[in-house]
C-alpha cells in the first residue's frame, strides 16, 4: 500500500483557496501512484480557524468544498481534515472531523475524540469530542484513521487526563495502518516527541503509523511539518520536510530503512522564526519590512531572520540615534545592513525629541528628568517607523525580546510598535545562541554587537544590569514561573537563588502584564508564550 | 429560615483580602441574626482568576484560606466560593466549587455541573464538570446549592446543549430553598433575563430562589450585582443593588411582597462603564485619568464617567488642537470641562507636526500628503498623554468607541492609546443615546458636540460620513455580525440594505483585526465584545 503524505499551508478561512490546493496536491499525487492521499487536520480552513467556526455560512461553504474534493477523488482514497455540523446530541454544534472518500464516493467521517482545551488550545469551545473510533476498510487492509490529539494521550505527552485513549480502542481491531491528520503547533524540541509518539502508538498496535503534519505560520502559530512515518516496530522510516510544504510517498511494502534524525534545535528555532515571519507577510500580500535598527543583538537577530524571509530588497533597517547612542551602535547597525545587504536609513530623533521637551515643559515646570524622556525616545522611534510605514508601505517589526516584553523592559507605542514581534517569545539567552547561530559560518551580525553589555541607551551609560540581575537568572526565574508555573519558593530552591530577587522579577512580570496586553502578536516558539496561549488578569493582587 | 446576600466586589487573586473581606461581611451579618450567609461564585480569588489557577500554590492558599473562613463561621452556615482540587477521575485536575460550611465545620463541597466554554468563558480550560446535584440538611431545610450556569440552561438561556439540567435533577428532592453563586458578566438588558432565569427555577421546584451575584469590574469584565430572590410562585421579591456591594437579609417567612422591577437601559449601561473605570483603578490604586478631549462626543462621554468614577478633581481632559481643529471643537472642550469641574489644559500640536514632517521630508520626498500625516497628528496626541501619564501620574484613557474599533477608524498609538477602552464596546449610536442620559436634567455636554457631524478633523473639513454610511447602517451590520454571527446576506436581507454596502463594512471590519489586537482592554457591555470573548484570526481569507 502507497500513501501520499501531503504536508500543506493552508490560510486560515481561505475555504476556495484551500479546496484548490488539495485538488492540486492529489493531481501532483497522482504520478506517484499512491492508494490514499493524506492531508493535515482541519485542511479546508486551516488550523485554528478560531470563532470564524460560529458563522453557520462559513461551515456551510466548506460542505460545498468537500463535494468539490469528492469530484476530484477518482480511482483514490483521500482522506481530509474539516468541520462539520454535530446533528446528534452532546454540548456543542460542531465536530473536528476527518472526511474519509474513495473514488468519488464520500464514505464517512471521523470526529475527533480528544479535544485539547489548554495553552493555545480551545477545541471544547466549539467542537463536541467524536463517539469513538472506526476502521475502515481501504484496499482490503485495514486502516484506523484518527486526529492529532487522538495520538498524544497514548505516550502520555499530554497534560489533560483523557478518560478515553483511541490507541487502546483500536487495539483489539489488528489494524493494519493508522493515519493521523495534525496540526499540532511547533515548540522547541517537538518533532522529536512527536516522533516518540507516533513510535509507542506503532508498538502498541503492532502496525505502521503515518502522521500527516499542517506546516506554516497563522499569526501567532507556527506548524514545523516534519510529517512522520514509522514502521511498525517504531522505527522512523521517513520525515517530511521541515517549514514548508512536501508531498512525499510512503510505500509500506519497502524494505525498512530507518531514517537517523539530528536535530538541531538552534537551526529549528531560527527557520521557524523565518518561516513565521514569512508567512504572516506573504499570505497578506505584503512584501517589505521596516524596524529601528539600533546595533543592539535582538534587532540585528530579526534583520537576519527578515532579509532571510522577504529578501534582503524587501528589508529597511532604520538607524534612529540620539544623544545618548554611542558611536559604535551606529557604526555596528550600518555594518551589519551592509553585511546582510539590506536598505539602510539615518533618522536623528533630536529635532522632535528637543520639540516635545519644549512643548511639555509648561506642564512639567520644575521636574526633574525620568522614565518621561527615555519612553519619549522610544516612542518618537516608533512615531517614525509608522510614518515610514504608512507613506512607504513597509510593515513595521517589533523587535524585544521575551525577557524584555516579560519584565516590562519595552515603551508601549514606543519600541512595542508593529504588526508582528519576531523575537518576542525567545528569550535573551536563546537571542545570544541564536545570533552565533547565523555567525556560524562568518561574521554577519558585528561580535561587538554580540559581546557588548546590553543597553538600551536612553540615558548616558544606561546599562539593562544596572536594574535587573544577568538574563541568565531572568531567565531562569521567566521559564519556571511562565512555562512551568512554579512558585517562586520552588524556583528559589531549585536554582539556588535568593527567593527576594525571584519574587522581585516576578512581580515585575505581573505589572507588565498591561503593557503586554497590547504588544503585538509575537511568533510562538516556547512551551508558553505571552502571545497566545496565557490567560491573565491585569488586574490582580496574587504575587 | 433567613438568608443574608453577601453581594461582594472580589480583587481577582487577593486570595488574603478576598478572605478579609469574607469575613468582615459575616461580622456585618449578624446583626440581621440570618442562619446562611451565601457569596458569588468563587468567592476566595474573584471570577475570572484566568490562569491563575494553573499554579498548584494559588490553590494551596485558597485551601488555607477556606480554614480561616471556617473558625469564622459559629452559629451560622455559610456558604462560599472557590477551586479546588479534583482528587478522582477527570480530564481536568480542579473543581469549580461552594463549600457550605456550619458552626466552625466544614460540610462539604458542590462542584460547578455545568462548565460554560463560549464568548469569555473559559471554564472547561480548568475545571472538571461536578458529578451531580446534592441536597444540604439546613435547619431541618432541605437546600439545593448550585453555580451559576448551573440554574441558567433550565430556562434555555445558553448556546450550549448540556446534555444534564441540575434544576431538573433537584426536582425529585423536593427541596425547600434553592441558592446559586453566581458570576455572572453584565450586558445590555441582563438583569431582566437573570430575574427570569430565577422565576423559571422557582416554579419547577416549587420553591424560593435565592442567587447571590459577584459585583464589581475585573479588567473588561464587568458584573452588575443585582442578585436575587424569587419567591417558589417565581416572583422577584428583592433586588440586591446595581454596581456596588451589598449585604442584604432574605426573610422566607416574611408575607410575600412583589418588587415592582424597572429596568432603565441607559441608566445600567452608563453605571455600568462608571463602575468598570472606577475599579480598574481603585483595585490598581491609581487615582487619576488623563485623556484627549477633542471637543467631540466621544471623548465628552468619556469625561462625563470618568468625573462620576473618580471624581472631577482626579480627571484631566488635555486639548490638542491642531491646524484642521475647528474653533467650535476647543470651545465645546473647554466647556464641557467647565460643567463637568474636571481639569482643563490646552497644548497645540503644530511644534512637533511641523518638525516631523521636515524630518521626514528626505524620505517621503515628493509624495503627497496621505493617512500618514493624519496618523501622525493622532500619534503626537498620543505620547503628549503618555509623557503627561509617565511624569504626572494619570492613567491614560483611550475614548474611542466599538463603531471606530470595528472598522478601523482609529489609530493605533495615537487615539488608540491608553490604559483603558472606557467606550469601546458602545457603539457610536448608543454613544448619543448616553450622551442624551447625560443631559437629561441639564446640559453638561454641549448640545453642539452632540449634534454636529462626527469628524475626526485630520484634515480640512473632514467628516466620517465621507468614507462611512451613516453610523444607524455601521451599528446594524456591525451587531449582526459580530453579535449575532449572521452571513452578509442575512444582515443586507432582514434590514433592506444592499449587500455590496454589508460587504464593504465586514472587510473593513476583518481588515482592522490587527488594530484591535493592540487595543487596550475594553470595558464589556454587549453581547460580543472585540476586547474579550472573541477570538479571531488577523491573517484569514473568509471575507
Amino acid at each position: 500500500m502507497k500513501i501520499c503524505v501531503a504536508q500543506i499551508d493552508p490560510i486560515i478561512g481561505d475555504l476556495e483557496g484551500n479546496t484548490n490546493k488539495i485538488i492540486e496536491f492529489i493531481k501532483r499525487s497522482r504520478s506517484m501512484n499512491p492508494d490514499i492521499i493524506l492531508f493535515p487536520e482541519l485542511t479546508i480552513c486551516g488550523y485554528p480557524p478560531a470563532d470564524l467556526v460560529l458563522h453557520d455560512s462559513f461551515i456551510a461553504v466548506m460542505e460545498q468544498c468537500l463535494g468539490k474534493i469528492v469530484r476530484a477523488s477518482q480511482n483514490l482514497t483521500v482522506v481530509v481534515g474539516l468541520v462539520r455540523h454535530n446533528n446528534s446530541k452532546g454540548e456543542k454544534p460542531l465536530f473536528n472531523s476527518a472526511a474519509v472518500i474513495h473514488d468519488g464516493q464520500f464514505l464517512g467521517y471521523y470526529d475527533k475524540c480528544l479535544l485539547p482545551t489548554y495553552d493555545v488550545f480551545d477545541e471544547r469551545r466549539y467542537f463536541e469530542p467524536g463517539h469513538g473510533v472506526k476502521v475502515w476498510d481501504i484496499k482490503g487492509k485495514k486502516v484506523g484513521i484518527i486526529i492529532c490529539e487522538d495520538i498524544w494521550q497514548h505516550a502520555g505527552y499530554v497534560d489533560t487526563r483523557y478518560q478515553r485513549d483511541p490507541v487502546l480502542d483500536l487495539e483489539p481491531y489488528k489494524i493494519d495502518l493508522l493515519l493521523n491528520l495534525s496540526a499540532s503547533p511547533y515548540q522547541f524540541q517537538k518533532p522529536t516527541v512527536r516522533v516518540q509518539v507516533c513510535a509507542k502508538a506503532a508498538r502498541t498496535l503492532n502496525c505502521p503509523v503515518v502522521l500527516c503534519c499542517q506546516v506554516g505560520g497563522n499569526d501567532e502559530l507556527l506548524f514545523d511539518g516534519y510529517s512522520v512515518y514509522v514502521d511498525k516496530h517504531g522505527n522512523l522510516q521517513q520525515l517530511g520536510k521541515g517549514f514548508q510544504e512536501d508531498l512525499f510517498l510512503v510505500d509500506l511494502s519497502a524494505p525498512a530503512c530507518t531514517v537517523p534524525y539530528h536535530y538541531n534545535a538552534p537551526e529549528d528555532l531560527y527557520n521557524a522564526l523565518v518561516m513565521g515571519l514569512r508567512d504572516y507577510f506573504v499570505k497578506q500580500g505584503f512584501t517589505r519590512a521596516c524596524f529601528g535598527l539600533s546595533g543592539g543583538i535582538d534587532s540585528a537577530l530579526v534583520a537576519c531572520i527578515a532579509a532571510d524571509a522577504l529578501g534582503p530588497e524587501n528589508v529597511l533597517g532604520v538607524s534612529m540615534p540620539s544623544r545618548y547612542s554611542s558611536e559604535g551602535s551606529i557604526t555596528d547597525a550600518e555594518q551589519l545592513a551592509k553585511n546582510l545587504g539590506i536598505g539602510f536609513r539615518k533618522v536623528s530623533i533630536e529635532p522632535p525629541f528637543e520639540d516635545y521637551l519644549k512643548l511639555l515643559k509648561p506642564l512639567f515646570d520644575g521636574m526633574g528628568p525620568d522614565v518621561t524622556e527615555e519612553n519619549l525616545q522610544a516612542r518618537i522611534r516608533g512615531m517614525i517607523l509608522m510614518a515610514i510605514s504608512n507613506k512607504l508601505g513597509y510593515i513595521v517589526l517589533s523587535t524585544g525580546n521575551k525577557s524584555e516584553l516579560g519584565l516590562g523592559y519595552c515603551t508601549l507605542y514606543g519600541d512595542m510598535c508593529g504588526g508582528l514581534g519576531v523575537i518576542s517569545d525567545v528569550l535573551k539567552t536563546s537571542v545570544y545562541e541564536l545570533s552565533r547561530y547565523v555567525n556560524r559560518e562568518k561574521e554577519i551580525i558585528p561580535w561587538s554587537t554580540i559581546e557588548k553589555a546590553p543597553s538600551a541607551e536612553l540615558r548616558p551609560g544606561q546599562k539593562d544590569t544596572d536594574s535587573l540581575p544577568d538574563y541568565g537568572i531572568v531567565d531562569t526565574v521567566l521559564k519556571g514561573y511562565v512555562e512551568e508555573n512554579l512558585s517562586p519558593e520552588e524556583i528559589a530552591t531549585r536554582n539556588k537563588l535568593p527567593l527576594d530577587v525571584v519574587k522581585n522579577l516576578i512581580i515585575k512580570l505581573h505589572r507588565a502584564e498591561y503593557k503586554r496586553r497590547q504588544a503585538p502578536p509575537g511568533l510562538r516558539v516556547s512551551k508558553k508564550a505571552f502571545s497566545v496561549g496565557r490567560r491573565f488578569p491585569i488586574v490582580q493582587k496574587w504575587i
